[in-house]
């Protein structure tokens, strides 16, 4: 099940051997690790992220590319928001919601990095949301601002926090479904099934008709 | 938000001054936990939690009704599955995906029985859950044999374990953003709101056309 080990995931490029250049990579992400968790994702800032290493700010940029992508790289998730917000957004908008659910599962198996398809990074990381407030902060905060957000703002007509919630509903509770609480025969469901069978419903919360109740909020 | 202290909540019927029967009660809670964090909950025997309590297995049923009861005594949920399967298969069968969404909300905002509607007990739930292999394993074979498989069998025209997990996706997905993540604007949504919205994904998955990758399965 295992990739070749090709370094695909970001955060991962230029690594060679052990230099200054690593050594600062290495600092930036300890210190994001302890600025996060100290202060959320909003709060944080890559000014005081790099003082913390006792580095210049623009090293953040260079070795990550920005905040974002500093954040994924300490969650260690083959994640990288510009790539996959590109992906979503890049083919035709009825398919919205199977790429996004295509994406979400790839990111959960693990597929581009060479991690068994066990979700396990990730499913470690939901636990861990799941059982620290601040986690979970950090991690909506991330999720929202640098997924859900920019998508939600491009493709729905209506409704942008509500509908980025409902599509958060049917990832959060597919990653539990298939990776933690481990449900038959999800759990073991082959990923083109998987994006046939949720991909309608996160196209539908993203474009559909939500239901009368509240129509004009 | 509490509403009046009235002891509708299922295994809670019948108590009063302390007597023997409370005392057989408590000792078949405490003997029902042992059991189900030993074996799970399909591995759980109501004649060995009987015996750790040391009274007659009958007492199971006097006390609480079953097996299914007496777990979801365990777990302190206001939630009676013959109650609850019976409420959700009893009324039209279009609307059935919304009594589903409806009544877990009702679960999870504790409407029934006075707890604040902040999910908190389920909350917990879901947290030990993530974080437990076994309470995991035993959770969902309780979901699955006393809430899902029932229901499925009766109102969805096939592939039932694949719907009853995809159901699964959609209602733990909407506990975790509601009251564990607490991603605004579901967070503080409507009861009704959330229905109107969510309800039509679970009848979908119970009745709905699944995508055409795996058919026959």
């Amino acid at each position: 099940m295992s990739a070749p080990p090709d370094d695909h995931a970001p955060g991962r490029r230029r690594r060679g051997p052990r230099s200054a250049g690593t050594d600062t990579r290495a600092a930036l992400l300890s210190a994001a690790r302890d600025e996060f968790a100290a202060r959320g994702f909003d709060g944080a800032t890559v000014r005081r992220i790099a003082e913390r290493a006792g580095v210049d700010p623009a090293m953040v940029n260079h070795w990550f590319g920005g905040k974002e992508a500093l954040f994924a790289a300490t969650l260690e998730m083959p994640l990288d928001p510009r790539a996959i917000r590109s992906e979503i957004l890049g083919g035709v908008p009825d398919a919205i919601g199977a790429r996004i659910v295509g994406r979400f599962l790839t990111v959960w198996d693990g597929g581009t990095d060479g991690r068994a398809a066990d979700g396990g990074a990730m499913a470690a990381l939901l636990r861990s949301v799941t059982t620290r407030d601040l986690a979970a902060r950090t991690l909506r905060e991330f999720v929202t601002r640098a997924l859900l957000r920019p998508v939600v703002e491009r493709v729905s007509p209506d409704r942008h926090a509500e509908r980025g919630a409902l599509v958060a509903t049917q990832l959060v509770g597919l990653a539990m479904v298939r990776y933690v609480l481990r449900l038959e025969p999800l759990a073991s469901a082959a990923r083109d099934d998987v994006v046939a069978a949720v991909g309608p419903t996160v196209q539908h919360y993203l474009t559909g008709n939500l239901g009368s109740t509240n129509p004009d909020s």
